[in-house]
């Protein structure tokens, strides 16, 4: 057993018997979504889904609304959701970085081509909001559409930012809070919204999400840096390679200069991408970021000590900004 | 002036002078849209909403409505939101299609290459729900969630039945029905929501959008084959080069030996195009479309009669039908 899958099992342990069971009820939606709209649908979306992973955001979703409602439909809608917009957005990325493999299977472009794999991101989406539309509320309708909003104007940012050394730390944040945070802060929103949390216990929790999203991303472009390559399937070096400046480099280019002077254009092949990650690794930015990151899961559990929780949900929520860490340590 | 521009003039002068305000409002709201989400999406969705063409789908959305109701935020919104759609479904296509121009203008795939196409799309879509959650209800976030499903559905509909000569005539209309007539449809049932009608009122004007919007999709095939380029910026027999099999081709086939046993992935010019082309106008296939695609108009302004309209909308809408014919005359 993973200690990813360890602790989301304490999760789960400590946030009460019904979540797994809503857990497995937004799993059989989401392959029934995913096997009702024909047959290529079905193919690659299902894949695409069940190859997803850990559904953080589903489990956020549960966390954040506490006691399970009379009628959970809307919430089982809004967990649902969040993991359409995320499958959705992986179909596309892979669009987007020509990837052919995702988690070691082949991605939806890499079987299917770009028409197909657009399409299936696009269906994805649409099926997100047709979720929260058929049950939910026009507040949960308004936390999706500004989170999706943001997720594609992180990506717009990231392409326009490409290969542009000079990129500032706080642009480098704010690219992280629309790629990644703001649908963790849309998930904990849709679950508090869902447990009928008033405005302030729903921005409150929402940021939450949005500060583990943060830490997530930040510590995810650390691994980049760090690998091992077996632990993501990925080569170290990766963001490097497509020209996207992460935290590890804006902070070791002002303690190398000759990091600070190199063009990342050069820095073309895995080999000469270890190297970089290497010579990045020996500035000591990888622990720096690190910390940093650590510190917004501090004030992101911080930020649970004011709020009324019910006790199990209290201690989910922190396990889940625990694991963030984990997963990285 | 262009027939086109013509016939929407005429249908502006039917509908009331409050129908160009409300238009000059909508296409004022596009602009605060596309500018507001940063530099890049104001450069190519400004860009790519600019180009957009006609309007069609929000002057539906207006004149399904009838009377402007006290508060038109919400049918503004509604209107918006077709629309920008609509721009979503154009760069999404542009991507697939790795089309350089559109409406001679270059493409924002050829701009700014897949990766920022992909992304511009999307973030046209988001907000397309935003507006909606904004101001609208969620009956109207559920019209819209099923025609963008479906355009994503007849969108993979199409890469499937790609190159096979065999589809039968009842799937080609169903693609057409997902591709084209439902966010037609869409349009006259939010149009018909934010004008207060009720449920049958909602989905007999919406009928009424469907099969205009299904003629509009077979005219558009019929265009396809009998040119002339000049007006659609396209050469002769472009959707035969992609492999998708219209209706003039359908029938052309059942007609001509030569052209059934042919292989479509042996046309790869567009001067076999072109001779293809004209190989299928010779057995009288294109004026079989184009009659169905009138028929259809025909039974589009028949389900009218039944329907409680203000006089000038009624006009309006039968006026909004007849274009699409004369678009292709």
């Amino acid at each position: 057993m993973t200690s990813a899958t360890q602790s989301v099992k304490a999760i789960i342990e400590a946030a009460g018997e019904h979540v797994p069971v809503l857990l497995g009820q937004v799993e059989r939606r989401l392959a029934t979504l995913a096997a009702g709209h024909g047959p290529v649908l079905a193919e690659h979306a299902g894949a695409t889904i069940a190859a997803g992973g850990k559904r953080l955001r589903p489990l956020l979703v549960l966390l954040a609304a506490g006691r399970v409602p009379e009628d959970p439909r809307e919430l089982l809608a809004c967990a649902a959701a969040v993991e359409l917009v995320h499958s959705a957005t992986l179909v596309h990325d892979d669009v987007l970085d020509a990837a052919a493999l995702r988690r070691g299977l082949p991605t939806v472009w890499a079987q299917g081509g770009r028409a197909l794999a657009v399409a299936t991101g696009d269906l994805l989406f649409s099926r997100a909001f047709a979720e929260l539309a058929a049950v939910g509320t026009l507040a949960a309708v308004r936390a999706l559409s500004r989170a999706t909003s943001a997720l594609a104007e992180g990506e717009l940012l990231q392409r326009q930012d490409a290969w542009n050394a000079a990129v500032a730390v706080e642009r480098y944040l704010y690219r992280c809070e629309l790629k990644t945070a703001r649908l963790f802060e849309a998930s904990c929103e849709l679950g508090a919204l869902a447990g009928g949390g008033d405005g302030a216990h729903v921005s409150a929790l929402g940021a939450f999400g949005r500060r583990i999203g943060l830490a997530f991303q930040l510590l995810d472009d650390v691994l980049d840096v760090s690998g091992p390559a077996a632990d993501t399937g990925k080569h170290r070096g990766t963001d490097l390679l497509d020209g996207t400046m992460t935290l590890p480099l804006i902070l070791a280019r002002r303690r190398d200069d000759a990091l600070a002077a190199m063009d990342l254009r050069e820095i073309t092949t895995p080999r000469q991408a270890t190297a970089l990650c290497e010579r990045i690794e020996a500035t000591g930015a990888l622990s720096d970021a690190k910390a940093q990151a650590l510190a917004i899961v501090v004030e992101a559990k911080e930020g649970l000590a004011a709020l009324e929780l019910e006790p199990g949900q209290r201690l989910a929520l922190g396990l889940v900004a625990d694991s963030v860490v984990e997963r990285h340590a």
